[in-house]
């Protein structure tokens, strides 16, 4: 007990290893983890979440590189959480990748975590989220989420972000048509990356006129379309205030804390139905009524649904 | 009552509008889906799950379209699943895609169906299970999985196939060092498609040294390795046999059955996770002190863990 009020209060204290320890006790779903989640909690909430999001190959960890140095000479704190899908099963991180993100390694307020995507269903969403909550209770001002693609995933990671900045490339044209929809719901800032090649500004006006048609108030926040070269570090500057626009945007109008309520229910929800499933299947393991279920399942005397009704009406009644 | 009985029979004798009913049912977690699932569920079992599964560009699509036209030469019926993260939210299709399936439009013996990908966590795989069992229940001698990319959805989904073929292409040498270990776990067989390019003897050679390296025992499967021109309807029946090889693979050493059972494992395990909380936040809602802890979260007076444990301590003691 000594040792975890220990690790929390250097987790408090900005640590990184400690907070590294915690991420891993998270990754590997141990109830230490969860529980230590609790202390944490009344440190949390105050940073800025940042979503980046897009293709492979269009730049991505370059212009967050970028965007941390920006965020650096600004005094600013900053925790990157990399979602790295080409490695799906085995967790490690894409090399190339991670070494761009090297120049930022020896500074104590940078913190760079790539996360292992476990074969669970929705576990890359709780694990993100609960990283982010450990960064936040760090004191990191700013954490960016860094998915590749526009999967279903990343799409719901990238929406555990107060600010999420969608990255196309010149020639992208006909992707930017067929992924329209999914694309307006995410973002909050369209980057143009590379834009010194041929064909940027045909993909800006595209979102451009993609924006003109979708449906918006006055009042809503019409998504600005920004280009930018990060090998250069062009455009980077103009960035990080349009992430600090909107920001403040999402303050004023009341949608920040209203977002991170969001956020807050839905971890709820998901841990109500895991914890709840878990004492079930503890008071159930080894009855002869759950083994009696089990083999009947095995051999298809009842489907899973009836299965699943029997189980919680013996051992969740009421 | 006697309209649900009507639906169930007219699936059970594999009509399609029928089908796509209740598979709409499904996708908006209409508790009657599930409901008629039960009844489905003793005619279920015998289709034979592919997937196939690859990154935008692989030609994919053409690759099924192919195949399916194989399996009809050969006397079976099929249907897709073909998941589309191309337009995560709007749940619409990649017109592309879909019309170069018309092919097989007026054919009974085959049924496509594009399925929206929702903003619910794990709510694409259960809805493929579900989509799985219907098509089963129809008859469907086979059921391809058809998903795009190697994200962690796609790996999971493809998990549900007794055969996973993963496609690449010439010139991914590098991408398929990077996603080695993902794509070890999850192929049964390797196709290079678009062969008549240069460099597809170097992928296969990059993929036979892979496998080489990997550990196997002698009596485990070796995914092979095959070269397809799909657009020319090259390899496909060669891809067609492998399939069918790999099927008596595992019906021999006893796998095609523990899958099964897998599958229906962790479906059930779903199951008693979504019902076990939607009990709960039956019994809670309207109740003050559910209102009070609601209002708890909001102020963030109680954190999100805490506050799971107090709601199964009160409305699922035991």
């Amino acid at each position: 007990m000594l040792k975890t009020q220990n690790l929390i209060q250097k987790i408090i204290n900005g640590n990184q290893l400690a907070g590294a320890r915690l991420i891993r006790l998270l990754e590997e779903e141990d109830s230490a983890g969860i529980g230590m989640l609790k202390y944490l909690y009344p440190h949390t909430g105050q940073a800025f979440v940042m979503g980046v999001t897009g293709p492979p190959g269009s730049g991505k960890s370059t212009l967050v590189n970028c965007l941390i140095g920006e965020l650096r000479s600004r005094k600013m704190r900053v925790a990157v959480v990399a979602i790295d899908p080409s490695s799906p099963i085995s967790g490690g991180a894409l090399l190339g990748d991670r070494i761009r993100m090297r120049r930022h390694a020896d500074d104590d307020g940078v913190f760079i975590r790539s996360m292992a995507t476990r074969g669970h269903l929705g576990g890359l969403s709780k694990t993100t989220r609960e990283t982010v909550l450990v960064f936040d209770a760090m004191g990191y001002d700013v954490v960016i989420i860094e998915t590749v693609g526009v999967g279903q995933d990343e799409v719901e990671i990238a929406q555990f972000a107060h600010t999420t900045a969608v990255v196309s490339l010149p020639g992208m044209g006909d992707d930017i048509q067929a992924m329209k929809a999914g694309l307006l719901e995410i973002a909050d800032v369209f980057i143009v990356n590379k834009a010194d090649n041929p064909g940027a500004d045909d993909v800006v006006e595209q979102l451009q006129s993609m924006l003109d048609l979708s449906k918006r108030s006055e009042t809503d926040w019409r998504p600005p379309v920004l280009k930018t070269v990060a090998v250069k570090n062009e455009g980077i500057v103009e960035l990080a205030d349009i992430f600090w626009d909107h920001r403040q945007f999402l303050i004023d109008s009341g949608a920040f804390a209203e977002h991170n309520f969001k956020w807050e229910y839905q971890f709820f929800r998901q841990l109500v139905m895991e914890m709840a499933a878990d004492r079930i299947f503890d008071r159930a393991k080894d009855t002869p009524s759950f083994l009696e279920l089990l083999d009947d399942l095995k051999d298809r005397k009842v489907d899973p649904i009836s299965a699943a009704e029997k189980l919680l009406d013996i051992f969740s009644p009421g």
